[in-house]
């Protein structure tokens, strides 16, 4: 649910380089930072010497940065709500290196940022105070592909669109899609264990993803690079690392799953009366589009709004309380335009749907999928936006927007609802003129004693970073929390590998 | 890969029960354990006194099983292969028992064997010594059926086909299916990461598999049973748990994604003339077929030829070199036919296929599975049987049958293949009349040397269990291997759980 960030550059700005916690307001963007999830104290980590330079310079010749502009948009969020002061920012191209780079980081007791495309939206990307920035921005290289069984392997600085554009031209298709296609690397993604688009149809990368090299905090390099799609010798140890969000390790190379290009793809884009009704919608498309449907999302009329106000995107369809967006993938043109035929009939003659208009060329799906993909990029024009990332019973995720909509009264400037029906996964967005700590006050713990209520999760799949940290334990108890801080000892016992994420500032 | 045990029971033989490791010489079984596999000495466990027993029977009044002749079954496991000395069996219903259970043992320093429907096939299901045997035969509730997200929930032992049987009259399937669903308990399935025949449509455990309850070694209750798709609030600690056979936790419940119940469902029985025309089969298959496809299984002549002769099955088609299982499941039957029609109208006009006969009814798709499903049963009538189950890249699997026989000679009776294509795991089978340690010497290492040499792993699908516990350094580095050591350490510092399974004798 992020934009494209394929032509865009950071503004450089000139912030004080001081080891201190700095939040930013910054027009179109949102400090989304409530007080509990505020950075801690600064630990007790060493400060970057000139010896330390001298070493990286040594081992980096040319890839350790230190000019202050160069750092500055690898110090701040892409949300531009949270930015770190790092001094070095470190560019290494080889596992050999990350693992020379960390060796030393741990004995000097170091800490360090890892980095991809510093697209996330919870502060894990970037440094919370000093910590070195360990980018993965030149291990972009893709090792090898194998045609017959769809397996890459890659290294973790390849940009997720670039890895698409080659896979298409191999009649292959990655299994995951992102609005941040244009910026992410898939290192990150497989480290935020990023949801995405296409998972409803290809599922999760706990399924997809093969292989994880991993340098751990120590400098050892563990290699779980298979290619294989069942291998069950001992315990799968590259799930711990994804969606561990560089807390345990830093990931240097992936390998996927691929599934096939499809030879035929279609875009709907319906409108619905009632939410009540996308629902039953949803339980048809289910049923008569069965194996080709991939994707299932959904906007309010509130983001609508915005993207004809902010982006000036006309809407597709006639004014409706709720817009779909359904694509279909297949085998064969004829069969899925009838299925799509035969279940818009079935739609339209039962009223689920009020309008709509389909796309078979490419163009034209481009346009539709961007009513969806660029309401985050509109959502920026709005001021402040509290963002969250909720996981439901995908019968209840409505509901949310409702209740908070009443519950905030006229405190909020807007309350938008978006995200992944399929996936039961919404995106809550509310928008005020400027930082509200009063709004915010009403907003949590609201949210997340309303998630709890319903066994949600607090974050279906940005992760928790350094903004969510403290909430995780609304959506895991605490025997599970406390687990978590057991592995994290074990394989980083001095917690240099991006502090202040993830975990939250006190075990229970 | 086995057979259904739905109507077998197993022969209750008197074994001397004394404090030691025996094997079996039986026949219609293999005792495929080769040296370096064989059991360690007993470790420094406590022995169960009869104070022991009276705490046992308090908690479990009639469900702590001391008869020797109803312990038997549970000693041995499906291939008579292995045996353990038990002389305690105990079958929970709850969550809570199990808890109060393994807290008793842990602080006596007993050892416990978690025990599911027994089917594993290398010894990780039964006890190696005198393990207590803690079973979910008891635990068998549904907990939850969500018919909107096909999400269920249930207790670790309720039988496979049981749950299959459940969904399918709610209109959805497990997304998992295995020759031995009669008996296997979907906490064993989980606790082995069982693979199986819908795996190349609905992918691995580690994406179906929602939530899991765990109680850990000292009787902590870890509640991972979330029954959300997507859940990014920290580490996703339910992996650790999947695939561990049981030395890690005692899974005691399952949330686990169903697919709807496909409209459609066809299956062609095909005969290649060579390997390579297989290849191309399924090339043309996955292209031609496309979304529909939900199995390509193969099995070779002397695979039929073992059918033909020990359960009577009539080869369907005319005798060939290799034989192909495809199976097609949709959701609409006219389009689905058409896709299968077309697709084979290619693969006879390109001769990749010499024969076939497609199966559209229930009764004749059951026959044309039965070829695929009955192999390991067959196996059973040509003595002993040395098993292996391998991944490698597709291309390779058959290679390693061709070069097994020629580097055998007239060493073994009959050396088979038959496996998952789409998957690129291969059973290979190789029977001799007696156990025999020439032959064995002669497979071993060339096996697992072999596979490493591909990157393959030396176990698919069935785990390290007791047999293939000391070759898990072919597929995995001694780096991963002593994170996993530190990981069972964490875990169960004291090493009750499932001792003697799935972490080697010796960490390098």
């Amino acid at each position: 649910n992020q934009v494209s960030f394929k032509s865009q550059t950071l503004s450089v700005l000139v912030f004080p380089r001081k080891l201190k916690y700095l939040v930013m307001l910054h027009s179109g963007a949102g400090m989304s930072e409530p007080s509990p999830a505020a950075a801690p104290e600064r630990l007790p980590f060493s400060q970057v010497t000139q010896e330390d330079l001298v070493f990286f310079k040594k081992i980096l010749p040319g890839r350790t940065i230190t000019d202050p502009d160069l750092l500055e948009s690898s110090n701040v969020d892409w949300l531009k709500t949270v930015r770190g002061s790092s001094e070095v920012l470190l560019r290494p191209q080889t596992t050999e290196e990350v693992s020379q780079i960390l060796s030393y980081c741990n004995s000097r007791n170091l800490a360090v940022n890892p980095q991809g495309g510093n697209t996330g939206l919870v502060g894990g990307s970037v440094p919370v105070y000093d910590e070195i920035i360990l980018s993965t921005a030149l291990m972009n290289n893709i090792l090898t592909f194998d045609r017959i069984s769809g397996i890459l392997t890659c290294q973790a600085g390849c940009v997720l669109e670039n890895l698409s554009l080659y896979l298409e031209e191999r009649d292959y298709i990655m299994p995951l899609d992102l609005g941040a296609k244009g910026s992410c690397h898939i290192g990150g993604n497989v480290a935020t264990n990023a949801g995405g688009l296409r998972l409803l149809r290809y599922g999760s990368l706990r399924g997809t993803v093969l292989g994880l090299e991993v340098v751990l905090a120590d400098g050892r390099v563990l290699d779980c690079l298979a290619t294989l799609r069942k291998d069950n010798t001992g315990y799968d140890l590259k799930q711990l690392f994804i969606g561990s969000e560089g807390t345990l390790g830093f990931i240097t190379a992936v390998s996927i799953l691929c599934p096939r290009k499809p030879k035929s793809v279609n875009v709907i884009f319906l409108g619905c009366e009632t939410f009540e009704q996308l629902l039953q919608t949803f339980q048809l498309c289910r049923g008569m589009l069965g194996e080709i449907l991939s994707a299932f999302e959904f906007l309010d009329s509130e983001c609508m709004r915005l993207l004809v106000t902010h982006l000036k995107l006309p809407n597709p369809i006639t004014e409706c309380p709720f817009y779909v967006v359904i694509e279909t993938s297949g085998s064969d043109p004829t069969h899925d335009q009838q299925k799509l035929h035969n279940f818009l009939e079935e739609a339209m003659a039962s009223s689920l749907v009020s309008d709509g208009t389909v796309a078979t060329e490419d163009s034209k799906i481009k346009t539709l999928w961007s009513m969806r993909e660029r309401v985050t990029e509109a959502l920026t024009h709005e001021g402040f936006t509290y963002k969250y990332d909720i996981s439901l019973p995908v019968e209840r995720i409505y509901q949310l927007v409702t209740d908070m909509r009443t519950h905030l009264g006229g405190r909020a400037k807007s309350v938008v609802g978006y995200g992944h029906v399929g996936d039961g996964n919404l995106h809550l967005n509310i928008t005020s003129p400027a930082k509200d700590p009063a709004l915010l006050a009403a907003i949590e713990p609201f949210i997340y004693e309303w998630t709890a209520s319903c066994q949600g999760s607090i974050s279906a799949e940005h992760g928790l970073g350094l903004k969510k940290r403290n909430y995780i334990y609304y959506s895991k108890p605490s025997q599970a929390v406390a687990l978590m801080g057991n592995i994290k000892a074990m394989l980083d016992p001095k917690g240099i590998l991006n502090p202040y994420k993830t975990l939250p500032d006190k075990l229970k």
